[in-house]
């Protein structure tokens, strides 16, 4: 027997369950204190995605308690929709099975792999099983016991009953896995605090291994909007999977597939590419060569096709952005950007960036917090799209310190980045980062060169704006010095406004609280310190929750308007009404004054 | 109908080409430049391996040619074993079929994805089919014209048929796929001759797109050893990995499983295992329960096993490390490091690191060359186990810039990482980097410090050395110093070279080469300029290929050996026979002098 016949003995196929067996280090298990987060973080997206489906706001509860050496339980618990009874064995106990795999749409789980995974990496480490409770409203609660067949990639169901539940839908799965609890940077508790931060409609409560309860309250009662899917974009469609569709579609003609299975298809578009191509709209699909395709794929690029519109989207919005980060760290500046929704091998996808200057005791690298479809990237961090777009940028003209204008920056920074798709090119199914996709990098490079740019004409400007604050600061004490120098000589206390309007020369605006009747109130008061009337606009936002306003604000949705009018060395005050207890970290902007005539609000 | 029915309906099983077709960004496909060095990477691996399998030296031939619009026809041609004809269409048409998937033993492939989804990828994009034509020493050559079945991850078959063959034995592949072909750090042509440094027993020849061949002869005819396979290492079993191996197994009792299936486990293990476990050693597999399993392997753990042997590994060798980074880049320091085999979730791995300094025109970031199983690794090249090693070592004590002593550091250096394992733990199916495994990472950092201390001692030995060569300049001129003053005034020339010895205090090693009668001969000169007899030992080491030596050296291998006993003020020459054309490249050190007494040598 030769080599070639020895070796073709040993050649057998694998099931993708055994793939991930022997690589379980791809699913985010290379290491206990890891395998813990993955196993939290896979159940804890597979709520949060089930409760957004069905438009539930979530409560979900985790538990992690210690269950042997460095074993743990845990317990995930919410009031998603439910999943019925035969399927729960296939969603927990089958790899690549589920509902999303081909839908395009966003969500958190896209690969029918991450639950399932965590039920395979407690069966390797523990050898103990799963258990799953689940109701859906129609249904009886039902409780189902199983291990997972590895070489079949199937559910072995052990134990199933019926069992009470005072809940109207839910689910909660109970797994035991080998792991190490600890805090810090990359703990669980970090992980939930930051899809808290990402996900404001949600309430989680965490139980953590010591008893400790650790709350996160939503604090929106919005959920976000039901994505919708669409149909694949012919922007990214290659020539083999157009060949392939026209091969297996039940649709007769190369209208019809054109038209129904793919997005943005119009008539004009079709006889356009039907004309260029010689290839006539009423060709039978059996007729369509590779040549075909080919032809029709090359030139569907060059014709003009309207992006998808963003609601199969559900990015996170500026205001959330801002919100999430000034909650968590103070700073001296703030902003955000938003993306035009863009397109990578047919997927749609949406940048949203943050930036934070002037964080307290940081001149270390600055903090890079990386979001996908609403959830906190954690490991690999030094890799992936998000990454390396931050380290090609320049920042030096921007306040931070950066070798060669290259490199992650260092200085009292913290930049967020978000991406949202139908489609997230994760670099591994452990999801911790997103592949340098040219398309989405250089989105991600747009938004932080803008972020960038905002940043520097601050920081340039900052010391003409520090320098009006010296000058307000001195020109406060003019009137008191006048009150005092004229006491000295006569009882009548000459009107120096008007003097100090001169040396300043700006609008003074100021933010504070008041409670009466147990409403609360936010004040923005409005001091014009210069010589002249000014007319501008102050302009609010909340965060998407609704305040009401004075009789003189325009409220739309969560924005406010008010249309200023003020005369020299007055005063005016304009009033947010309804505030909500815990709310009150609103930002204010004025536009229609230079910048270096504001002190206290953003000027846009 | 509620919403978990609803979404029951469009929960489905996906196959793990469908998995594969919408995440080909894992495969190490997200843009057209890397599709196609993939491309490549995955069938030049294929062929040194099977080369390897078969211990055949690999003369291996690429070719790329363009075929259409951002489109290239691949081909490549080994002299491997062949595949037996029914396994053709598994291997090349079907995701995780292979050879390599269940052994433990080292090699390039080791998960039945690589070339089975370059077929995948060429498919998706370009609508065309792959060819394979194979030839195994006992059998006929076969033509075997297919596509990929991607819903049931199985390959069509269109076209089949016997073809005369010259050739022994080997297979040649034919692919088309699209992609982009560029130069650079990130080319085929970088891939190619990386590869070739870590193979130096491989003859790769390579077709560009302009038509222009790159030859890359084997420079050692010693193919590596062939590895073997061993079994699983008892310190990597989990709890539930033993419980399923005594449930499965076809032994019967305790003792069976446990000394036929596990690596290392001799008798008076057993015994012991059996004592403090309590469990008997004829106990039937049957009656192993999970808490049985969890004992074992807890105790498992605390007993003294041996660690496996390291042949089943194939490490490169620090003389072949050396050789490979001194012919690509010229520097003034070169130290080489191999740790000891160790054992991560029962795989055996070894870790090799090499550092080289004073590489000319770098003051940039440090240059990373990372290799896994002979294998380059080039993207992610931020992330993982190598590179968060060398971002934890505080490099600035060795001449290096690094901001805190923390990230990559900056300066005229090159490190190399190596690691060789039965079952390498990527963080991708794409094989970019290493997951961050702690006790290889541990291993990494340990050959980092080696050499880092090494380095240290270098560069602050360096400048006595540099004030060492400076006097052997100066005294170089004494002589003729002397005979110049002398012949002013008689014609007798006083010996100044005590005179110099007493100065200058070294031994100066030159290696010169030279042809006679068309053989070619290394001569290594000592000169001692000291004032006293020296004795050491004369060392140096050729790579792995065998020359001869003059009757004074002792030849091991391809170690050759000197006792040098060298008298004041003279001169000795030393002959390496039998020199292969294009070598000469060899390290000479010597043992038994101090570091700042050499010249021209390294001190070890």
């Amino acid at each position: 027997m030769d080599i070639a016949h020895e070796l073709s003995v040993k050649q057998e196929q694998a099931s993708i369950a055994e793939f991930f067996e022997k690589n379980k280090h791809l699913l985010g298990f290379d290491n206990p204190v890891r395998a813990l987060v993955t196993s939290v973080k896979e159940a804890l997206d597979n709520s949060l995605d089930a409760c957004e489906e069905a438009s539930i706001l979530p409560d979900i509860r985790i538990e992690i308690s210690p269950s042997g050496k460095d074993e743990y339980r845990i317990v995930v618990e919410d009031n998603g929709p439910g999943i019925v009874e035969e399927n729960i064995s296939r969603v927990f106990g089958r790899l690549l099975f589920g509902s999303r795999f081909h839908a395009h749409r966003q969500s958190r789980g896209q690969q029918g792999i991450g639950i399932s995974a965590v039920l395979l990496y407690s069966q390797i480490t523990t050898g103990r099983r799963m258990n799953v409770i689940s109701k859906t409203t129609e249904g009886e609660a039902f409780s189902i016991n199983m291990s997972m067949d590895i070489k079949k990639n199937s559910a072995n169901i052990h134990n199933r009953k019926k069992v009470k539940s005072e809940k109207k839908s839910g689910t909660s799965i109970e797994v035991y896995v080998k792991g190490s609890y600890t805090l810090g940077k990359y703990s669980i508790l970090s992980y939930i605090r930051n899809s808290a931060v990402v996900n404001p409609h949600a309430s989680i409560t965490f139980v953590d291994p010591n008893g400790e309860v650790h709350t996160f309250e939503r604090c929106s009662t919005v959920p976000p909007p039901v994505t919708t899917e669409i149909k694949p974009h012919p922007y990214g469609i290659e020539v083999g999977e157009l060949l392939s569709m026209f091969q297996k579609s039940r649709n007769k003609t190369v209208s019809e597939v054109l038209t129904y299975e793919l997005y943005g298809i119009t008539n004009r578009i079709l006889n356009k590419l039907c004309s260029v191509t010689e290839i006539p709209a009423d060709t039978p699909c059996s007729k369509i060569k590779r040549k075909d395709a080919e032809k029709m794929t090359r030139e569907l690029r060059e014709i003009a096709i309207r992006l998808p519109s963003s609601n199969c989207l559900s990015p996170i919005g500026e205001e959330l952005i801002k919100k999430g980060m000034n909650r968590e760290f103070e700073s001296k500046f703030t902003v955000t950007y938003t993306g035009k929704p863009g397109i990578y091998h047919g997927e749609p996808y949406i940048v949203e960036v943050g930036l934070l200057y002037g964080v307290k005791g940081s001149s270390d690298e600055v903090d890079i917090l990386r979001f996908a479809n609403r959830t906190p990237l954690m490991y690999q961090a030094g890799s992936g799209a998000i990454i390396s777009a931050v380290k090609s940028v320049d920042w030096r003209s921007a306040g931070f310190d950066q070798r060669g204008g290259k490199g992650i920056p260092y200085g009292p920074g913290i930049i967020l980045v978000h991406v949202a798709s139908t489609n997230i090119p994760y670099t591994s199914e452990s999801k911790d980062a997103i592949a340098a996709v040219p398309e989405i990098t250089d989105d991600i490079i747009k938004g932080l060169i803008y972020c960038r740019n905002k940043l520097r004409t601050y920081v340039t400007k900052k010391s003409s704006v520090e320098k009006l604050k010296e000058k307000y600061e001195i020109a406060e004490i003019i009137p008191e010095m006048a009150a005092k120098s004229a006491s000295l000589v006569s009882d009548i206390v000459p009107d120096s406004s008007l003097t100090v309007s001169r040396i300043l020369n700006a609008i003074v605006v100021e933010k504070s609280i008041k409670t009466e009747e147990n409403e609360k109130f936010i004040v923005i008061t409005i001091k014009n310190v210069s010589p002249k009337k000014q007319k501008f606009r102050l302009y609010s936002e909340s965060a998407g929750i609704n305040f009401g306003a004075d009789e003189k604000g325009i409220v739309n949705g969560a924005k406010i308007v008010w249309d200023v009018d003020i005369e020299p060395a007055s005063v005016e005050r304009y009033t947010y009404h309804n505030v909500p207890e815990g709310e009150g970290n609103i930002n204010v902007y004025i536009k229609g004054l230079p910048v270096d005539m504001v002190i206290g609000a953003d000027v846009i």
